[in-house]
């Protein structure tokens, strides 16, 4: 597939424009950009620019506000639940994962709800605020459902995505970003444009059969829990998906299980919806609240030279440890720019075309 | 293979004289007790009074305190470390828990690291106090390294167990306890004791390729992250499982990684050893810190009875909500008893010798 190459500041300078022209005040419209190509950078590129389009139908449709109210509804000395007020998520979330952090200033840990708000990009953006605070960074979403419970043909959970992000010393930061199915539904989507198969394990048919065709979820097929099927521990991935699903939407009060909004505007809203929007949990714990930093470091430092040094399987160069291949991947992109499939592009030129905003394309 | 099926409270008084016997404070024998046994009734057979005689020969070579003294060396408004002073894990950990809970009444959430501890049961035992107090409840230990991280032929890290326990209001109780590798130990076992066949994705062979060999481990294998190989995701268990070991291990100072110390008192320690025994980490979130009880109880009400009534595949009666079987199990071993096989009635017959004390054997 052809592809054009497009510098960080280029794109991130025409997605500052894009959310400005839909009313995001400014500060808000660079927090969004920012949040959005940090996926493009990372390589998770199902979450980058690839969706700019997809937010602005969703403000089309007045799904989304560009200039929300986000607000504190409800809180303790270490928790919060946030009112998101329709906002896009790319902003609603590292507000709230600011109050997260500060409350952990205050008391050791702070742990934040959200409801009412939109799709938030990659889950690690928001946890890796932590980082540059000694913190320890937890964010999660729930998301609209495409995932089949064990022994279930109905889906009724979003992929679900979790990241952990850990500080280390003089080595890289630990950083797990994952969704809680065995693959993620970016995944599927390269195989559908190249008439791919899929292994056994990422997706059943709509009998609840086991299948290879990565075009099943379009006739009622699902997405599989991590694990893929019981004996190899489906449910687990189930629960997983399922305790995202709950800290996201039933502690904020958004919608959960198979009443979350889908992403694609054109799809219709479930009916009686029971909360308002969906829903992100967040969480900072200070790493001096358990003990010294230094020390804590110390041994993170010392866990990941064990691990990256651990002997390996026969081709396999190295044992990779959580973050490697995406901040890896970032230092590359920043260097040499981010790759965007003609598709895209095509996308980003419509952009430009409606608000009469330049892009090289 | 045959059985015995002992009363609950047959079992109770039993382990209760053992833990006196070897000097535990009769408060403390209770709990531990209590703890051990609550795995009998919830059918996790592998962690129930089947272990008793182990953690007797863990004090027999001085690597149990039977008189720990519990303390915690470092806190914060919603955090505290807690050295176990070398105690019974199963006594550790619930005195662990409390300490969580009453931060969490204090100021929204309480989080504890623990160090200096030994195996501590079942996980659900100790997030499951939190339900009473309307409050979520979370809890996970490293454990001795059975299980290579993807790539790796090395064993590094242990099943690492997680559990979340969720409150909800007329239906029962969501609690997810889990293994972070495709299979628990404890399954692994069973295989061995019958010389079965185990799944491919459950185990690998010391050189890091595919095997169905439960007897693998004996012989330099490993037990596999959870999603089995990379292409099923088993990166994104083997993450699950790094999470666990830091949040419990490098957060209080306890070992991590290759250093955790065995369960068998015969297995010699590690050498180099980082920390301070094994590790824990427990959580306690007040609903009402996010919303009020009631509403959050109503809505996870609506989401358990969405999940349980789904459609569901043909050969398959419904779906499961976490904890449902286990509790149906409990529900069952308390009225009918709780089967022990021949080889762990011998070892309770032993211990009955060794310590004088009766065991209808």
């Amino acid at each position: 597939m052809s592809t054009t190459v497009y510098s960080y500041e280029e794109l991130f300078e025409f997605s500052v424009r894009i959310f400005t022209a839909i009313g995001c005040p400014p500060s808000d419209a660079g927090l969004a950009a920012k949040v959005l190509l940090s996926a493009d950078l990372r390589g998770v590129d199902s979450h980058g620019i690839a969706r700019l389009s997809g937010y602005v139908r969703l403000w089309d449709v007045q799904r989304v506000n560009a200039a929300p109210d986000i607000s504190i509804v409800h809180e303790t000395p270490s928790t919060a639940t946030v009112d998101g007020d329709s906002g896009l998520g790319l902003v609603v979330a590292p507000k709230a994962m600011e109050i997260a952090i500060a409350k952990a200033r205050n008391v050791g840990t702070g742990w934040v709800s959200v409801q009412n708000s939109n799709h938030f990009g990659i889950a690690a953006f928001h946890a890796m605020m932590a980082l540059e605070e000694d913190m320890i960074g937890i964010s999660m979403t729930n998301a609209s459902p495409l995932v089949a419970p064990t022994f279930s043909v109905e889906r009724l959970l979003g992929t679900n995505p979790i990241c952990v992000a850990i500080p280390a010393g003089s080595q890289p930061h630990f950083v797990a970003d994952m969704a809680t199915t065995t693959a993620a539904n970016g995944k599927l989507e390269i195989l559908q444009r190249k008439n791919g198969t899929a292994p056994l394990g990422w997706i059943q048919n709509k009998d609840g059969g086991p299948s290879t065709d990565p075009h099943e979820l379009k006739v009622g097929g699902a997405l599989l829990p991590l694990g893929g099927d019981r004996e190899h521990g489906s449910h687990k991935g189930y629960a997983l998906g399922s305790v995202v699903d709950i800290f996201s939407a039933i502690l904020s009060g958004a919608n959960y299980g198979p009443w979350v909004p889908p992403f694609p505007a054109y799809v219709p809203m479930p009916t009686d919806m029971p909360g308002k929007g969906i829903g992100h949990f967040f969480g900072a714990m200070r790493v001096d609240a358990f003990r010294p930093a230094a020390d804590f470091k110390k041994h993170m430092d010392q866990w990941v030279s064990r691990f990256r040094e651990a002997k390996t399987a026969q081709g396999h160069e190295r044992v990779i440890i959580p973050g490697d291949p995406e901040r890896e991947m970032e230092a590359e992109r920043r260097k040499s720019g981010i790759p965007l499939l003609g598709a895209v592009v095509d996308d980003l030129r419509s952009l430009s075309d409606k608000f009469s905003i330049q892009f090289r394309g």
